[in-house]
């Protein structure tokens, strides 16, 4: 596996916190770093920030390159059950443990200070790692995301694929189940564009916002004029999020 | 030819100042609007942002494609001489005439506060641009330009092929000679990369750094530790260019 790692200047001072960035459909590791413009804020607000891919690469499986919204490129963060899935889709297991733990060991990064946003279907894995793991990703935000993802066409797509039928295991990774559940507790902000050609089909913030209302959490959905789902709309806001993150773990 | 074009929101209320972006080798004009992160910067500006493409791209001509650094993708923002690529290869004429016009009569660009800048060959382009055309672009600055073309082996080759052997018609398209024939009055900002691998044959700018000490051009060339060629170089210090085209074109 594959990640970016952008490292502050405040990062050779000691040990600083750590954003989790996970992109969407048919992006990479580069993806983030390229198109965001995060970086300059980052080295303003002392965050490292880390991006992975977003599905496993290798071995390749049969199938994995038939559909650009399933398989490579589309490992929708969570842990596959079915086979031949299951051996290797494990992106749950790798973003929340794994990942954490390598990017601890191997940069300055305080495992006490992490926090995970994404975009799309990332932002769909940021909503559910954080609704999962409240206690490692400290702060969560997301891009458009897909928050209802057992009620949209794209989630139910992966989710019978790598979880199978049976709609009782897709609660466990979907942010409108989860959030009913437990609340994260802390400020969640989501941004929307209102031109976005997700908005009504597959991500549906309307659903997400009804969950988080009927759970008390506090939401932040804002809804913007105008802005479609490309990463000139993240570059946008991404100020924003940063903030966002570093209000709750700088300091 | 296409161009991408970025309108800060102060465009919706008046005219606003443009800013004209050369990028380098094998780009094109969605090179700098994904890559840069110059757009949020620009808006609190108040700057549009022009970005053209490097080199015509039909129709096509027999070897345009033969080489990464000459041809498509590699017009060096002249207008050439020697067939068959004087027929279209006349960036120099797009770049400082008809597009500023297109831009003028098409968005709300105030046509008395157009600046230019660029990266590598579009570094060279813009010292080019800003030396023979100095009241149409008030303001200048490059990042790891090749500022003395007619020294280092991509201008030899590309002057070659668009202008001929005769070194004297290559002048006329060189900043090297160019400030030393005329200096281009107000100050010129370049920075430069110290671990760019172009450094030392291709862009020399010890070169035109002593041109601009014989013009007696202003000239702040900074040199930095452990940047390379690439956009996270000019991610990096994009702030700084804006700012020096806004102090020469804002108020």
């Amino acid at each position: 596996m594959r990640f970016s790692v952008y490292r502050p200047p405040q990062a050779a001072r000691g040990h600083v916190p750590t954003l989790f960035y996970l992109a969407g459909l048919t992006c990479t590791e580069e993806t983030f770093m390229i198109k965001a413009g995060a970086q300059r804020l980052a080295s303003e607000l002392g965050l490292i920030l880390v991006a992975p891919d977003t599905s496993p690469r290798e071995p390749r499986l049969p199938g994995d390159d038939a559909d650009w919204d399933f398989g490579l490129g589309a490992g929708f963060y969570l842990d596959a059950t079915q086979a031949p899935w299951s051996a290797h889709y494990r992106m749950h297991d790798y973003v929340s443990r794994e990942l954490p733990e390598l990017v601890a060991k191997h940069f300055p990064a305080d495992p006490k200070r992490f926090g995970i946003f994404g975009h799309s279907m990332g932002g769909h894995g940021a909503l559910v790692l954080g609704l999962r793991h409240p206690h490692r990703f400290r702060s969560l935000s997301a891009f458009a995301p897909i928050s209802s993802p057992s009620q949209v066409p794209w989630g139910i797509k992966a989710f019978t694929n790598y979880l199978g039928p049976d709609r009782a295991a897709w609660a466990e990774w979907d942010a409108n189940a989860l959030v009913r559940r437990r609340a994260y507790g802390r400020p969640i902000l989501i941004d929307q564009g209102l031109a976005d050609k997700f908005l009504e089909v597959q991500l549906k913030p309307e659903l997400f916002e009804a969950a988080c209302k009927a759970a008390g959490q506090p939401l932040m959905l804002r809804r913007h004029e105008g802005y479609d789902h490309g990463y000139y709309f993240i570059e946008s806001f991404i100020e924003d999020h940063l903030r966002h993150h570093a209000a709750a773990l700088v300091g």
